[in-house]
């Protein structure tokens, strides 16, 4: 993708759409005393020459149109569904209405940020756990429009997160302490970016170097957040010539789509094998899983805080929030079978 | 809650509000030319007078904000997440931008409908899953603003639901054919209308009486949508003096909550209970619950598309749109024991 080019002025969107320049300007700002047609069309060749909106030109200042953008993957997820709980009451109060985009698909994402500038709706843009290209994050910079990322991993942004290698440690110093050496690991990588060493990794790899024991590649299994991603995961462990007799999971999704694999073969859980994931996930203490708690409401509520306080311009806003997570000890983990 | 009093002028409101006509016409568009504590002056006062924004005087005519009001109770779980990305997709290509107001609480959905009426900021509002009281739909038919439902029950407006009756039927008549007489029945009310008498449980009771079984009050528990209530229930269920050999739970939550329940007290699913919910949510194939599947997404889409349908004012739009489930039949469903 290029780069916006400033050079685009209105003028040029409008001479191409062939309107006027105040058409043009009122369909770039979503007035509504524009056509649809003309202003599909207007919209369109913006986005052709990557027109960026001067906050100027288009009678825009910052913190203006009352609204923020909130772009979620995968609202139907229990993660990403209480994160966007979390931020709608961390705006309340601030008078600032919620812009949903749900962008499942990474062509959707790229869509997003390509289609903003052209369409300046919104103050700031809340990314919930998905990373923003520099590119994308500068676009949004030039017009003017802050970003924060809710559940991000890492980011070169404000952001409100957990620790993940520190969330991992919890969940793989608890099956140490309780005897098991031969530990696998189901791990999970985003799809967009498969070459991110997770920090959750990185916790499995650190707990065992320091417990002595040697990794061995067979006990990793790489899928995706997916509970059926879990069940297969779990069904290439069960054929190795030693199976483990714990599993750590990135997500308490992957964690039961492992219990289902493991009691499908007949063996029960933690009587066979342990297995601990990571979020508490409302059905984990339904189905009585030994997990790693992480704030998810709560990254929302302080991620829309953090938005409030850079919108208005407050010093000391702390940009870079890290919320502890917590070992819930259930049912589905037991010391290894002698 | 008193009804909107169209005797309320503009002028009225600008001179409670100490402002002038054109401040507060600004003001109660939502225009950003209007200093926040003006504004919220102004918003005040047309609260307290039930001021009913006419399309001709605000100079909005329907259909001209380019907005929806997505208005979602627990946007975490599920259903609510599922349905919800269905309606964006649904709205995709009409150009049309989704507001987003999470309103768990009941409080929070009377403010919504109290507040809107001042703040013209949406075209329609799509409520997802919960009714909205007569009064409150009047209250948008006169600023000219579209109501429709996407998985309601029962609705004077157009709408897009399953029927509740037919799924419980899929339910029952799997545990009946199986072989179960002495079924249990986990029903689920909605808090905020507990008299309202859930189809769901009619497929219950009709089914037994059709089957020649006197139905057992002691058999049938009363509790929320959540996990933990199923769970409840279920140990409730326990406590009998004969117990049943299967429950029907309005839900895969509350059947999940069931089978915590009877695992708990070392009996297994389905060998000592059957356990049957519906949703078809994603962690029931995980636990291999046998549910009765509902469409969430189609729900969504079908229900964004009807919407676009009145706000072109297109012929022929279908406002009562009834999707069928279907029964998925997994591992927690078995004869009873003889």
């Amino acid at each position: 993708m290029s780069e916006p080019t400033s050079k685009v002025t209105l003028a040029d969107v409008a001479r191409l759409a062939g309107v006027g320049v105040g058409t043009a300007s009122r369909a770039l700002s979503g007035s509504a005393r524009v056509a649809p047609g003309t202003r599909a069309r207007v919209l369109e060749v913006a986005d052709r020459l990557q027109y960026v909106v001067s906050p100027d030109a288009a009678g825009l200042a910052r913190g203006r149109t009352g609204r923020v953008a909130l772009v979620v993957p995968h609202l139907s997820r229990w993660f990403f569904g209480e994160v966007s709980e979390g931020i709608h009451a961390g705006l309340r109060g601030a008078d600032l209405d919620l812009l949903l985009y749900p962008v499942g698909a990474v062509r959707e994402r790229v869509e997003f940020f390509e289609r903003l500038p052209a369409r300046r709706k919104v103050d700031a843009v809340i990314v919930v756990a998905f990373p923003v290209r520099e590119a994308e994050q500068r676009r949004l910079e030039l017009m003017g429009v802050h970003i924060v990322a809710a559940g991000g991993q890492s980011a070169s942004y404000p952001f409100v997160r957990i620790d993940d290698y520190s969330s991992g440690r919890q969940a793989m110093d608890h099956l140490l302490f309780l005897g098991h050496r031969r530990i696998a690991m189901l791990e999970a990588r985003d799809p967009d970016q498969p070459d991110l060493k997770p920090p959750r990794s990185d916790a499995y790899h650190a707990a065992l170097a320091e417990n002595g024991i040697d990794p061995d590649p067979e006990l990793v299994v790489v899928g995706d957040w997916g509970g059926e991603q879990g069940a297969q995961g779990m069904s290439r462990l069960l054929s190795l010539r030693h199976p483990p007799t714990a599993v750590y999971a990135h997500s308490d999704e992957v964690a039961l789509g492992a219990v289902r694999t493991i009691r499908r073969a007949g063996l029960t859980v933690p009587g066979d094998i342990s297995v601990v994931g990571i979020d508490d996930h409302p059905l984990a203490a339904l189905t009585d899983l030994t997990t790693v708690r992480q704030p998810a409401y709560e990254q929302g509520v302080r991620a829309a805080e953090l938005l409030v306080g850079l919108l208005r311009e407050q010093p000391d806003v702390d940009t870079t929030v890290t919320l502890p997570t917590e070992l819930v000890v259930r049912a589905s983990t037991a010391p290894p079978r002698r």
